[in-house]
C-alpha cells in the first residue's frame, strides 16, 4: 500500500477510481503512406466516429448546461464538416503523407490564418478548431481524450492543479474527491471541493505522477492522505469511518433549524461564503443564518466580457430575494491576484498578490466598479443587503470607495430608482495595515470583516498558494489572535459589529476561540455551519474567556494548537 | 521642455547626456549577392574591425576590473579567429547570399550545437558565440551596440530597469545618474543610485521611449523629475542648485567625525548598509558609526557557483578587521524574493516576495547557510561582529537558525579554531508577525533591527517593485508607526537595543519621529549618514517626545508626512 501524503482541505472520505486530469502525449511522426486509399479511408471513418463522439457530448451539455453552453459543441460539430478544410486535407493526403500529418499541417494553417485576423469571430473560430483538430489527432492515434463533462461512474479527480475553466467543465455529479499536486487551503480547488462537501487532499505534489488513471484509491479529506493498493481490511476500516460520517451529519440535520447559540447562552451568527447565486441553497439547506462573504468575481470569471448591470442586478437580487431578511454580505470585486479575467488585459505583475488588485484596482478603473454598485444599489430593495470593500489598506482608500457608493445612490435616486436607505457599508481587514488601525477604521465602517486566508498570509509573508512555504500558513500564530483580537475589540469599542469570513471561522479549534474574543459573525462552507453550530452549542463561552489570557501568551502556533487540543478534549 | 515625473530614490542633481540601454534592432533580410568576393572582402574587413575593438575592450576591461574579468573578451576573441566558423561562413558566402545571413545561418548552427551538449564548458562557449555573432552582425549592419562598460563621457544612464548583472559591466566613472521606467524606492537601482551617490529616478513608466539616447537631460533625484530640452535659463537654476547641494555636502563633512548626538545630548548610533566588502571604505569616509547592514547575497550573486567557506571568511574578514571595534552587522543569506542565484536552480514561485526565500531557504538547504555561518563564525575574532538573521516570521525559525549557528561554532571550537565569545545574535523585523511578537522575540535575541522595506510591503501587501502600487509604499501609514513602536518598546522592556535598516532610517522626515521612539541605531546609505547627523544635532529629542502622542493619533500617512513638514520647518 502506498499512502500519499497533502495538505487536508475538506473533510470527510471518499473511495472510488482516479480519474487523471493530464494532456495527452498527441506527439507523431510524419510517414510515408503507400496506400492511400486505405490512409484516406482511416481518416474518413475517424471523422465519422469523431461526429458521433461529438454529438453525444453536445447531448449531455445540453442536458445539464443548458442550450447555451452546449452551443460550443455545435461550433465544433461545424468544423468538423467543414468543406474547405477537409478538401484541403485530403489534398494532402493524395500526397502520400499519414493522415496525422495531413490534418496536423492543414489545421494548423487554418487557425495561424483566422488567428491573424484581428476579429474576435476569427479568433473563436481558430479555438473551434483546435479543439476539434485535437480530438482528431487522439481518434486518429487511438488515444482517449480527457472528458471530465461525461463520466459514466465515481471518480476522485487527479489534477495537477483545478482551475475554475477546468471545474466550469466538470460532471460534478460523478465527482466524490479531489487530489492535487499544488494547492493550498485556500486555492480554489480547496474552495470548490468544501462547496460541493466532497473530500479533498490538495499540495501532494506527486499525484498525477504516483496515482495511475483508473487505481482505486481512497482519499481522506480529513487526514491529508491518498492510499493507492489498499487492501480489503483497509478499505472496510475506511468504508465503516465513511459510515460514522454520514452518521455525524445525519446527526448534525437537528441543528437545521437551531438558534447558533452558546451553552451558556451566547448568540452568534453562522452565515455561510457563496461564489454564485445558486450556492444560496445549499446555504439554506445547512440552515445558515445568513451569507457572510458572497465572493461577486465569479461572476465575471469565465466569460468574454464583463457582466452588465443588469446581469449583475439580477444575480444580486436573486440571493437577496432567496435569503429574505437574512443579512447578505456582498464584497465588490476581488480580482487579480489568482484571480484574472483575460479579457480585462491586466499586465501580469511579479508578485499578483501584492499587486494591483480588488479596491485598488476598482478605484483606477471605476467604469466597472460604478457598474457593480448600481446593479448592487438596485437590488438592494430585494433583501438584506451589506456591502463590503476588499483589500482596504488605508482609511483613503475605505473613503474614495465609500464616496463612489454615494455618488451612484445619489444618481439613481435622481433616476427616481428605489435604494435601500439601510445598506451597511464595512470592509474586509485582511490586509495587517486595516488590522492594526481597526480602530480607526472602525469609526467610519459599518462593520468590519476579518478575511483570514490574506490576512495570514500577509502577516507570515507566506504565499498560501505555495506549498514550500505551506508551514507558514498558521491561523494560530499569535500575531494572527493578536490582529483579531484587536480587531474585534476595536468594532465594539466603536459598536460595531465584527465578523470573519476566512477559511478560520469554520475551524474546530479556532471557533472556541473566536467565541471567547467575542466575534459576532462567522462565515464558512456550508458544509461546515451545522457541525460548527453543533460545537458552539456545546461551549460555555464565559468558561472559554477564562482562558484566554493564557491562550494569548503562548509563543507559538503549535502551542496554542496543543492547549486548546487539550482543552477541548477535557471537555468533552 | 519636457518634463516627466518619476519617483525620487536618491538625491542631487545631474545634468548630462542620456544613454540609452536598449537592444538594438538587429534584423536584416537576406539577400542574393552577385559580387561574391566584394562581400567576402566587406566580412573580413569587419572581423578585423570586430577583432579591434574586442581587443580594447579587454584591456579597459583588464585596467579597471582585473585579469579575471577581463578574459571573457579574450574569449570572445577566440572565437572570432576560429578558423572553422570563419571557413562555414565562407563556404556559405560563396553560395551567393549576404555576410549578415551567413554569419547568422553559421552561428546559429555552431550555437545550437554547443548548446545541445550537456556540459558546462560547451554551454559557456554557445554564450560566447552567440556575444561575438552579435557584435559582428552590428558592425556589418553599421549599428553601434550600448557598450556601457567604456564610456567617454559622462552620461546619464536611461533603462528600462538595471539589473545586477548589466550594473557590473557598467563603467560608473563616467555615470552620473539613472533613470528607468520601473522600480520603486526599494528597487535595486535605486539602492544602487544611493550607494555611488548619485542623483536617480524611477519608475517614470516611460524614460526609455521619450529620452532620445544623447540627449541633454536634467535628472533632479530629490523632486523625482527628468527635464528634456531645457532652455538655458532652467539649465543655469539647475547648475546654481546643484552648487547648493556640494555646498550643503561640504558643510556636512564638519559631522564625519563628530559624535552622533541630539540636540539635547542623547546619543544613537548612526550605521551604513553595504553590499560589498569595498564598500566598507565610504561608511568610514562619511563617519559611519557601524555598519548596520552587510547584505551578504551580493557575495553570491553575479557568479558561477556558491561562494566557498574561505572565500566568504576572507570578505567577512576585511569588512571586520577594517571596521575595527565599530560594530558591523551582518544579515545572512537573504537570496530569493527579487535576488536570485541563477545556479541554485531555484523553481520559480508566483509571487517571490512571499515564497521560498532567505532564512527559510537556509533552513532547508542547511549546508548552503552552515558554510556562511561557519565564515562568519571564523572572522568573528577580527572585529566587533553582530549576526542576525533575515525574514523571521516565526520563534520556531529563529531557535533553529541559532540552534544552527550554535552547532557550528562548537565544531570549529573542538576544530580548535577561535570564534568571538561576544558575537550578538538578532534578527531581522521586517515581516508583521515578528514586529506584531517582538517582545516574544526580545526575550531570545539579543538585538532587534527593524528592515522597514519588507516591513511596510508586506504591512500595506504592496510590491514596493510594481509601480502600479507605489502609492501604497507609505512609512508614515499609521499602521507602520505603531508596528516600529512596538518593536522599539518590546526590545527595551526586555533591555535589547533596537535598530532599523530599512530606507525609513536615512528619511528627513521619519529621522525625528524614530528618535522621539527611542530608536537606537540607525542605519541607511552612507551618502545619508552625514545629513543625518547634522539633523540629529539640531533636533530635542525631549521635545520631541511631547509630540509624540499627536503623531500616532493621526489617521493617515500624509497627515504624518503634514504635521512632520510643519514641525521640522517651525523648529528652523
Amino acid at each position: 500500500m502506498l499512502e500519499i501524503k497533502g495538505i487536508a482541505v475538506s473533510n470527510g472520505i471518499a473511495i472510488a477510481n482516479a480519474y487523471c486530469l493530464v494532456e495527452p502525449d498527441l506527439t507523431f511522426d510524419k510517414l510515408t503512406i503507400t496506400d492511400i486509399e486505405a490512409e484516406k479511408l482511416r481518416f474518413k471513418e475517424i471523422v465519422s466516429k469523431t461526429k458521433i463522439e461529438l454529438e453525444a457530448i453536445r447531448e449531455a451539455a445540453e442536458k445539464k448546461f443548458g442550450h447555451d453552453k452546449a452551443e460550443i459543441f455545435s461550433a465544433h460539430l461545424l468544423v468538423l464538416q467543414d468543406p474547405e478544410m477537409l478538401n484541403a486535407i485530403d489534398v494532402q493526403l493524395s500526397e502520400g503523407v499519414n493522415a496525422e500529418f495531413a490534418l496536423q499541417e492543414t489545421t494548423t494553417m487554418f487557425i495561424e490564418l483566422f488567428e491573424s485576423m484581428d476579429n474576435e469571430y476569427m479568433q473563436e473560430r481558430a479555438a473551434d478548431i483546435r479543439d476539434v483538430a485535437k480530438r482528431l489527432l487522439a481518434n486518429l492515434l487511438g488515444i482517449e481524450l480527457p472528458d471530465y463533462s461525461r463520466l459514466s461512474k465515481d471518480v476522485i479527480i487527479v489534477a495537477d492543479d483545478l482551475t475554475p475553466s477546468m471545474t466550469a467543465q466538470l460532471d460534478k455529479t460523478h465527482v466524490k474527491g479531489f487530489v492535487t499536486n499544488i494547492g493550498g487551503r485556500t486555492s480554489h480547488s480547496a474552495i470548490l471541493a468544501r462547496t460541493m462537501e466532497i473530500p479533498a487532499v490538495v499540495g501532494t505534489k506527486i499525484a498525477t505522477t504516483d496515482i495511475p488513471h483508473g487505481a482505486k484509491i481512497i482519499l481522506d479529506g480529513t487526514k491529508g492522505t491518498v492510499l493507492l493498493d489498499a487492501n480489503e481490511e483497509i478499505i472496510a476500516e475506511y468504508l465503516l469511518a465513511q459510515e460514522e460520517q454520514a452518521a455525524e451529519s445525519a446527526m448534525f440535520q437537528q441543528f437545521v433549524t437551531a438558534e447558533s447559540i452558546s451553552a451558556d447562552g451566547f448568540h452568534v451568527e453562522l452565515a455561510g461564503n457563496i461564489g454564485k447565486p445558486e450556492d444560496v441553497d445549499n446555504i439554506l439547506a445547512n440552515g445558515g443564518d445568513g451569507i457572510g462573504l458572497f465572493r461577486t468575481e465569479f461572476l465575471y470569471m469565465d466569460r468574454q466580457e464583463l457582466p452588465s448591470e443588469e446581469e449583475q442586478y439580477i444575480a444580486y437580487k436573486t440571493v437577496l430575494e432567496k435569503m429574505g431578511q437574512k443579512p447578505t454580505v456582498v464584497r465588490t470585486l476581488d480580482i487579480g491576484g489568482d484571480k484574472e479575467l483575460p479579457y480585462l488585459k491586466l499586465e501580469p505583475e511579479m508578485n499578483p498578490f501584492l499587486g494591483h488588485r480588488a479596491i485598488r484596482l476598482c478605484l483606477e478603473q471605476q467604469d466597472i466598479f460604478r457598474t457593480q454598485l448600481r446593479a448592487l444599489l438596485r437590488a438592494s430593495v430585494y433583501g438584506n443587503l451589506k456591502i463590503m470593500f476588499p483589500m482596504i489598506a488605508t482609511l483613503d482608500e475605505f473613503r474614495k470607495a465609500k464616496a463612489l457608493l454615494e455618488e451612484e445612490k445619489e444618481k439613481l435616486l435622481r433616476e427616481g430608482i428605489e435604494v435601500s436607505r439601510e445598506i451597511e457599508i464595512g470592509m474586509m481587514v485582511e490586509i495587517p495595515s486595516a488590522a492594526l488601525i481597526a480602530d480607526l477604521f472602525a469609526k467610519e465602517a459599518d462593520f468590519l470583516s476579518i478575511g483570514t486566508n490574506d490576512l495570514i498570509q500577509y502577516t507570515l509573508a507566506a504565499d498560501r498558494m505555495n506549498e514550500k512555504v505551506a508551514y507558514l500558513y498558521q491561523p494560530f500564530h499569535p500575531a494572527i489572535l493578536r490582529l483579531v483580537k484587536m480587531v474585534i475589540d476595536a468594532g465594539h469599542a466603536n459598536g460595531k459589529w465584527v465578523g470573519m469570513c476566512g477559511e478560520m471561522a469554520g475551524d474546530e479549534i479556532a471557533i472556541p476561540i473566536l467565541l471567547a474574543l467575542g466575534l459576532d459573525e462567522f462565515s464558512m462552507s456550508a458544509s461546515s455551519i451545522l457541525r460548527a453550530r453543533a460545537q458552539i452549542s456545546d461551549l460555555s463561552k464565559l468558561e472559554l474567556t477564562q482562558h484566554l489570557d493564557k491562550i494569548l501568551s503562548l509563543s507559538t502556533s503549535l502551542e496554542v494548537e496543543q492547549y486548546m487540543t487539550k482543552l477541548l478534549n477535557t471537555n468533552n
